[in-house]
């Protein structure tokens, strides 16, 4: 089903518990404060000028101990608002910054107070990234949310292209990860109870290079006999993550999505140890892990 | 009538002149491949290193007098360039480079080999771009080959998306500017016999902000009523340009292309005096200067 | 005692465990190239071409599990390694890369080669310096080292001026840190092993903010109250990170490295919590940790 | 006879003409208070928070038609600055905006309100650079004013370290160059005047690789046969300038400042044609231009 990108935009805001955004919009905030007229559960505070509204964002933030909600109105406006932000920077204050860009349809005409937003934030900002595609919306303020507030927690910025916010299409929000950032003993015990309650039919285990690099080859295949899964590499891996003679091995994940797709989709579960799990090199249709397959990742 | 991407990229290069591509093509430049395999004209000089593709062009370029167009594959080969594409800045030779990018589908999930090639080419070059539109592949091309020729000359990088180049829809290639780099004598005497041979009704002089800061008010005045045309503002200027009471004063341009376009549309000739002409603000459709308007620059 | 740049880096590479630099030298590494004749053992790998270079420190790396020294020449030698650097990031290799840079007393004048060295391996490094003091050139490659070997793991570039590694001063070499970077249960092991040994009146416990934005204040007054020790705030901290009517509480450090070191002075042990520990403002003499202070840090 | 850099950056302000500054100064900025405060044709203005100071310093620029000074501290008051920044760029008015960076000997430590400056400052300024050496301070400083008052004009940023405006040393201050920005006849006409007052053997003329790009060697040929002067090449220029057989060519300068001086300093007057007239390779002691010689550029 089609959405628009201001519905997406909202959808992500209250999965991740944003009540309260603080700003002080513009002509490129139009759809979203059209969209925020008719949401009753998400209240815009507005600031005068944007030093304070970083202030009032930044306070929230420490208070609350999640990422704050910071909207900004093109290059004038997040102009302003990097001295303040320099502090959060400072302070590591968990802050997810937007800023309306122009249009993308005439952006390379150079209109009035479009520019660089990227580069003027990049100097304040753990991660920057401008939106280019409506289909990125979703998975790229998901990814602002889990950045500011990993550690060393600290500000993110998107810059996000007003057409895109009125786009109609396929809009997709992912689920919100669960990450235990606590100490390894926690999660190795959530772990062990997703692994023990999953029959081992339905269980795939997804091995990447850090496997061989960190000398857990034996181990993994170890906790793999145990459990009785079936175990793949990561596409285009490089190393021995798994003996490949082993009855349990299952050779490496094909590098594009749609083959992913159908060697996840025989699972309910799928454990992934290493970090780039799924690589892909051409494009193709879908997303790679399929909607009812929980991932977990070590 | 909609064309795709590749189709918008061959004629560029055809009426830039080019004869000749240099480079080390992969997946990315697939479309591309296919477009050149039936274009008898323009014919790709393979390299087997990159290095060698850019010393290629680079002596090609210096020979010739025009810009070169060097082709490379994604980060991988467009890092391999960076070496000899110092010493091509070094000696300001005119290049317009060009690597492919994955597919915007799934750039923001990190595929193989792709990368922050603006990034990657910045230091090596004049003016860097990444298109994220089809419909600004055929102005940013245009514009790499003026940059690269323009004084002082040197290289120019643009990053293609993939399946910018399959999409097929409005892709606008704007024509060629014949820019007369001469000492001003010569482009004056052009200009002159421009605006004599139009009839004053038919002939609208744009002002920017350089008139005033440049002290040309009275100049342009005295020309204005020597040539006895109507003289506008360009959009949101800042300073008086002209006499506001005088009787061929028009007030500024408004800053949208719509506007613009309906404003233009009424003259066969327009000048500009000034840099920032046509600055708009909110997107509007079509262009702001009609197909058949004359456009001269001062 | 005063030494020169090359003595402080040839200091470094021993202490990091480096027995072969692998690069392709150029002017700029003469004073290098000088000090390798003596240096037994310090073995240089030559390469023909700078792609090769990379390769060879690559796989060196990988299959040490070492970060590798690979040693460049200029904007010239390091942008022939872009190419293969790019891989090096994508396989997350730990290494090493310098390139030399022009002489600081004529770098304002652009000299042949020279260029934005920093800005040419930003896209491929995880972090990147221009050395600009002899003062700061060991802190900067222990600093290298221990970067490229974190994870995750990575290629790091540092650009070092000529004349930096002929000039004699001022050049400490910080001792190597130890860092376990192993499952927490293992570091909080030695470090219990290491409070339990030092006189409480021996040790120093620092609090940065970190305590109090992860909640951690009650936890560590029991710690400190069971050791017994004294425990100071790190400079300008801003949160409440110990109760400051407790009679262990011995305030802020001072922020300039003077007051710092006095403070410590006064200990065999100091045990940092949290991240910024020494925030220094003004410049002041001194090292702010004493040299035979042990620093331990969670 | 060594002076401080702060008696340097005060002698480039006097010669371009500055009496006013602008700013809201810190702990950085004190040296250049101190030197202030007996300077009574140099007038601080003051004001609260950065975005006014851009104002005032915006405005003052627009009605001189000069650069005007604004002086920022550190990090957080370059912040602040952006927003307007932002708007002084779009305008083009000529700043040129400084900001205090911390002590150079302890930059590495990242001490309290220090930042990557440059970065901070790259997307609203035609020019950033970071001081880092006293001896470049006098040129770059001459640099920025001639930089910001070149058309497209705008703002330029330079950092300076605090301990740079305190450190006494050789601190060269480069004489104003006096440049005529309007048509080509105008400097022609003086260009001649000079030619026609210089005894033959006292003038050098001085040809760079754009000669041969341009396709003038024979005119330059023809001028230099007029004239009767010595002709020679820029050091390691690319193509033939000029006729190597011809009795007054005197083969190409030296790549080095003490060779250059050396060649020059046997002439009252040098005339370079071309862009990069007196590039060097190592370095060597001395200025490339003894200060007697009168140097002109077309």
């Amino acid at each position: 089903m089609p959405r628009t990108g201001r519905d997406a935009l909202l959808e992500v805001l209250r999965t991740e518990g944003v009540t309260h955004l603080f700003g002080n919009p513009g002509t490129t905030e139009l759809p979203l404060m059209d969209a925020l007229a008719t949401a009753d559960d998400l209240q815009y505070v507005l600031a005068l000028q944007e030093s304070t509204a970083v202030g009032m964002a930044d306070g929230y933030a420490q208070v609350t101990g999640r990422p704050a909600l910071l909207n900004l109105h093109t290059s004038a406006g997040l102009g302003n608002a990097i001295g303040n932000l320099t502090n959060a920077q400072a302070n590591g204050t968990p802050l997810v910054v937007t800023a309306g860009q122009q249009d993308r349809r005439h952006l390379h005409h150079d209109p009035l107070l479009a520019g660089d937003l990227v580069g003027l934030a990049a100097s304040v900002s753990k991660w920057t990234h401008e939106v280019t595609t409506l289909g990125e919306l979703g998975p790229i303020m998901r990814r602002a949310f889990a950045d500011a507030a990993s550690a060393p927690t600290g500000p993110v910025f998107v810059s996000i292209p007003m057409d895109v916010l009125e786009e109609a299409g396929d809009a997709p929000v992912p689920a919100r990860s669960s990450i235990d950032r606590g100490a390894v003993a926690g999660g190795v015990e959530t772990l062990a109870r997703r692994l023990a309650g999953t029959a081992p039919e339905r269980l795939l285990l997804v091995a990447g290079d850090e496997v061989a690099a960190s000398g857990a080859v034996d181990a993994l295949t170890r906790v793999a006999e145990l459990v009785g899964c079936r175990v793949q590499g990561s596409p285009l891996h490089s190393n021995i993550v798994f003996p490949t003679a082993h009855p349990q091995w299952g050779g490496p994940l094909p590098p594009h999505a749609s083959g992913i797709g159908a060697a996840l989709g025989a699972y309910d579960t799928v454990l992934l140890v290493g970090g780039r799990a799924f690589m892909v090199y051409p494009w193709s249709a879908g997303p790679a892990v399929p909607q009812d397959v929980a991932l977990l990742h070590l």
